[in-house]
């Protein structure tokens, strides 16, 4: 839980813009810190869907979040655009950790930044199940830019 | 009160390409009706403050919400895409009020639409004041289409 | 869509405790006028819910909101206590309009007042459906108390 | 960032009791991971304002959040009530570090857990500055109770 240095978008694999939107804004005038995870959410689900992986109706195996973290480096306001970067950080056998990025406007520096821990269980019975081949497929398309 | 029939998108002025977001669906897999207020909340506070009508941090003079309602005519769900339309309905003394919809991805026709109507006020004595002319002109881009 | 007078407690039937949280409070410290509509939400809902109406999982009929509207006559501000009133205002054959109003803290007339209808409508055809008859009775407890 | 198992109510010294709201649900029909920090959020800056530190409006001196984070142990689901558990975890000098749980209806284990951290800032330089001096004996009142 050390206060790491904000990165830079070269850092990230896959991007998504969002909208900010006026009530993220809380009384000091900037984007309230919650609402960052909303971003952390969205672009991950948002990953998820396109590439086939979650069916939100039918999916038997599906994600549960148990760890998320944010370190807050600069502030967001709206109506700043922003863009949320992604990329794999861990791929355990029934878990998937994402490092995640969020960017004001066109700065090169994050001005936040966290992971996002999904477990995978069967829907019914709740317990862990492997990370689905398809997923497992997908995330290449998150390893690190380093790395490839 | 009526249930009004959905508009297309020509009949309106002004349009603010927002982003959903995995949170605004709710346990019926669509966007909650509450959010949709949301759009409705930053399609006018963008445009006020594109066009340097609202300075949050400066303005005496502020619009406070008054009235809003909201017809929902289908569903929208994450993650599509979504054009909030503005329009102004009437330009009364010391109030405002916007007729807006929301388009979802192509589509032509409102997935739902509304109104929301501003009161302009003096920020310390909380008193109606007369619409700030820098915004009567600004309004004047929310001519609905047909009148111009 | 006249501006209504602000109506005392005694003209509502049902209450329900809704605590106010920070993030509510927008720019203006004050409660942002989309957040009133999560309290109605979660009013009708809590109320459908514990009279064993709305079963999330199961229920076949589920009511779809198709319209909803809010006058706002005083701000509330987080750490407010409110308190959100119920009472039916409309029972119709596929339809059910509630009127809704805010209480802040021990305050005896309404901060806002509004309406929110449900059309009720089964789940995979979503057609139109006789009210079920458990809420029919249900909102016994929901006459105006006026009219008891 | 290893994941701590959950605490019981006796490890955490104030309590403040929160209500879940319909859309706090997603679509998997229990609380949304993002929501679980308007709780934390909620709670931390309640306790500021009833112990009189931060004054929205006047303070000169305001804690920006530079770090969150939360685990996961167990589900909640709007129409549960909460109970949000808080004790210090750390005083810096120019920091405050919370130990904050969440409490799912008369449960003893938390059913998330986390930490929330303020650095405190002159409000226009932005620069850090000493925890003020009523805010450190307010913190008497959050210490461990197995530290009194």
């Amino acid at each position: 839980m050390s206060r790491a240095a904000p990165e830079s978008r070269t850092a990230f694999a896959h991007f998504l813009p969002v909208t900010t939107r006026w009530m993220d804004n809380d009384v000091f005038a900037h984007v309230n810190n919650v609402v960052y995870y909303s971003y952390f959410d969205t672009a991950v689900t948002h990953f998820l869907i396109e590439s086939g992986v979650l069916d939100i109706e039918k999916s038997q195996v599906v994600g549960l979040v148990v760890n998320t973290h944010c370190n807050y480096f600069s502030s967001i306001a709206f109506p700043d655009r922003i863009s949320v970067g992604l990329r794999l950080a861990k791929l355990g056998s029934s878990s998937v950790r994402y490092d995640i990025a969020i960017f004001r406007n066109d700065e090169d520096l994050a001005s936040a930044q966290g992971q996002f821990v999904h477990v995978y269980v069967d829907r019914d019975s709740n317990r862990p199940v492997p990370v689905p081949e398809a997923l497992v497929l997908a995330l290449g398309k998150l390893a690190p830019p380093a790395a490839r």
